[in-house]
């Protein structure tokens, strides 16, 4: 496994060989007041139609259509209200010829009446009485049972993220409990000696260890349980055993730093010795191209580089996918969307950059502009950028006003976005 | 505060009314592991530069350039090594003439070096020597401190929603507390004795109170602390008593439902007994005309409808901007972008509808169209939107095809979208 066995391999295959290896997802029940960004791992049916009943959507006089029949500005028809109803109130009387119940919204529909009229077609007489000097169609505004969901239907699929919305529509359906994919444990091991712990205090040749803090933001975001499990010295037996037994006690593990080539790089050795079957270690990609993966039993180590933006790629580009894909979910990559380039990007790459970006939206188009430094040891560009701007490797560089796709770190997500933005 | 007299506002109107009387936020100082999504409350400054040192960004020779000069493939240069280092290791060495130091990708630049020579470029003799037969200029390969940021400039201002990339740079400076703004308790309570609880069985006439839910979903998700009160039945007395004691424990308080002009909507004779200042009672908009807002001493009464659409797009048109202004992030709004209508709408109304609506984006455009029954008792809609379609007031209705902006649920936000979206 050394530099010169290493086989370049397109983001897109990388991802497809992941994703042959599925991380499986397990079922829990949770409350639907802490379902929020889970995502579903049942369809779920209707258990009753929606309205559950006909009702009224607007304030009025609940009638029968054929006593209006005749109604005519020249001879109105006089009506006798013989009851009075809110919203979750069910009047005990039938309606007879030349009746009507005042109706609230959202109240149901008395029995003998088909239609509603508006308060403020009729002219009222008191209150018991008002004369209408228009016809009115049987159903006029009656929201009729199951004219929103019947019942029985799926209103729900396996795999669908639950936001307010969703959490609105099973609500309605009285969902209380709520089968989800349980988030998996993902350890987050950093390697190497320079590492401080964020509460440390410098020291010469040292930085803190900010990769683990992000990945485990990362992860939050996407729905997984990150476990930190600290730090490991650039020394192979710690590295080996600390690798060996992170691996027992959680979902997946991922490790930063160590994946180059480096006299310190320890991770293609470990992979060695465990027995994982590689996956892939170098992606033509840049930043974060020595990206790794490999499978140990039922268990996948993702091997990112420790610096930190080629980091933040590597578990945006390979680590989501496979995490999220384990919910079911139908858009499990970051959000694919064209825009134009704002800046000259000059430095032409033979590999495919995703650069750090921050994408604004105005009334005319959608810019994309370069976030902060490109260099992959670079952090600052981090906390500006929204998105990754696509830059496909080739010989020339890009000009301000170029088109291009750009990948969002918030949005909905994209179902397979590889093969417009990788095709030349 | 009859039917009558109800003022239409448009709503950019209403929002700027709100945002005249702002929620002013509170700071409180939490560990960097719970402050995903939270917005900083300080502009934070670097304590010292980044990089923190001179440093190698890849496996290779420190040397002094200088020596280099008369090196050609004719004439190369001998170097001895004197040392080896990784990241994270100072070399006590001090680089002489023709010396060099092997140095791994983030290890501090030794003494005496002013350049590093990639592993590539020589031709080792061993560990102890290799040769050079190029020129290697002053600072090739060396990444300078403070190239990324330098010591004391503020690397994050007031009002930055705290994502990954965020998390990352607040590690980097050992920013392991930190001061963001607090959640506001945002009181819900629903009116109506329609309303069922989510685990009560289904009653007839009787609905279950989806709203809360959903709401206290929105408010989580904008980063408020959503304080569930219950349901109040549709008596006067019982709902002032609600209402008014629900002020005292609260930052603010969403009703839903009773704010029409219904026979017991109660809240516009509950704003006017508290001696409240009412904002607005009626909105140029579809659904949700009748979102209302009030102000009780300090703090702001939101009436939202009871209809569950209606209801979820007055939170997210009004309450979010009020909220998340508090948090002084820049763009409080939804997201706006533009989109082309894929499919006919064609109920022209004068005020302007928000219409719930699934957004694609894809290879060649972005697609927006309607999701579900356009009712604003509508339910099954919320489920499947992930924006609404802004269709602007007026006697035609729209087409497939027509250019239409949308406000994405989902999304980065806007600054104030308004002056777009509803010029004509």
């Amino acid at each position: 496994m050394s530099v010169q066995k290493r086989q370049i391999m397109q983001v897109d295959e990388a991802i497809t060989k992941l994703l042959e290896v599925p991380l499986h997802g397990t079922v829990e029940i949770i409350s639907l007041e802490d379902s929020d960004g889970r995502y579903l791992a049942e369809d779920l049916i209707a258990p009753h139609a929606v309205p559950p009943f006909d009702r009224s959507p607007y304030d009025g006089f609940a009638l029968a259509s054929q006593d209006t029949k005749t109604a005519s500005h020249k001879e109105p028809v006089m009506f006798q209200v013989i009851d009075h109803i809110g919203a979750g109130a069910v009047s005990q009387r039938v309606i007879s010829e030349k009746e009507a119940i005042r109706i609230m919204t959202g109240a149901q529909l008395p029995r003998g009446a088909d239609a509603v009229v508006m308060l403020e077609v009729v002219k009222e007489h008191g209150v018991d009485a008002f004369e209408l000097s228009r016809q009115i169609n049987k159903g006029e505004n009656v929201s009729y049972k199951g004219e929103d969901t019947k019942k029985g239907e799926i209103i729900l699929t396996k795999g669908t993220r639950i936001h307010p919305g969703v959490i609105a529509l099973l609500a309605t359906f009285g969902y209380s409990e709520i089968p989800v994919f349980k988030r998996p444990l993902v350890g987050i091991l950093a390697t190497g000696t320079e590492l401080l712990d964020i509460r440390e205090p410098l020291q010469p040749g040292k930085i803190r260890n900010s990769n683990a803090y992000m990945i485990a933001a990362q992860l939050r975001k996407l729905g997984a349980h990150p476990v930190m499990l600290g730090t490991l010295s650039d020394d192979y037996d710690h590295t080996f055993l600390g690798i060996q037994n992170a691996l027992k006690t959680v979902d997946l593990l991922i490790t930063t730093g160590g994946v180059s080539v480096g006299d310190f790089d320890h991770l293609p050795r470990v992979y060695e010795e465990l027995g994982a079957t590689l996956l892939f270690n170098k992606i033509a990609m840049r930043p974060g191209s020595v990206t790794s993966a490999a499978r140990f039993q039922d268990k996948m180590l993702f091997g990112l580089s420790g610096n930190p933006s080629a980091c933040f790629v590597g578990c945006e580009l390979f680590v989501r996918p496979y995490i999220v894909s384990s919910f079911h979910a139908r858009k499990p990559h970051l959000t694919m969307m064209k825009a134009t380039l704002g800046a000259d990007f000059l430095k032409a790459n033979p590999f495919t950059r995703f650069v750090r970006g921050t994408v604004t939206m105005n009334d005319s188009d959608i810019q994309a502009v370069p976030a902060g430094l490109d260099k992959s040891g670079s952090v600052s560009s981090l906390a500006l950028a929204n998105a990754f701007i696509v830059l496909r490797g080739g010989t020339r560089g890009w000009k301000k006003g170029d088109a291009v796709y750009v990948l969002l770190l918030d949005g909905e997500g994209s179902e397979w976005p590889w093969t417009v933005l990788l095709s030349k």
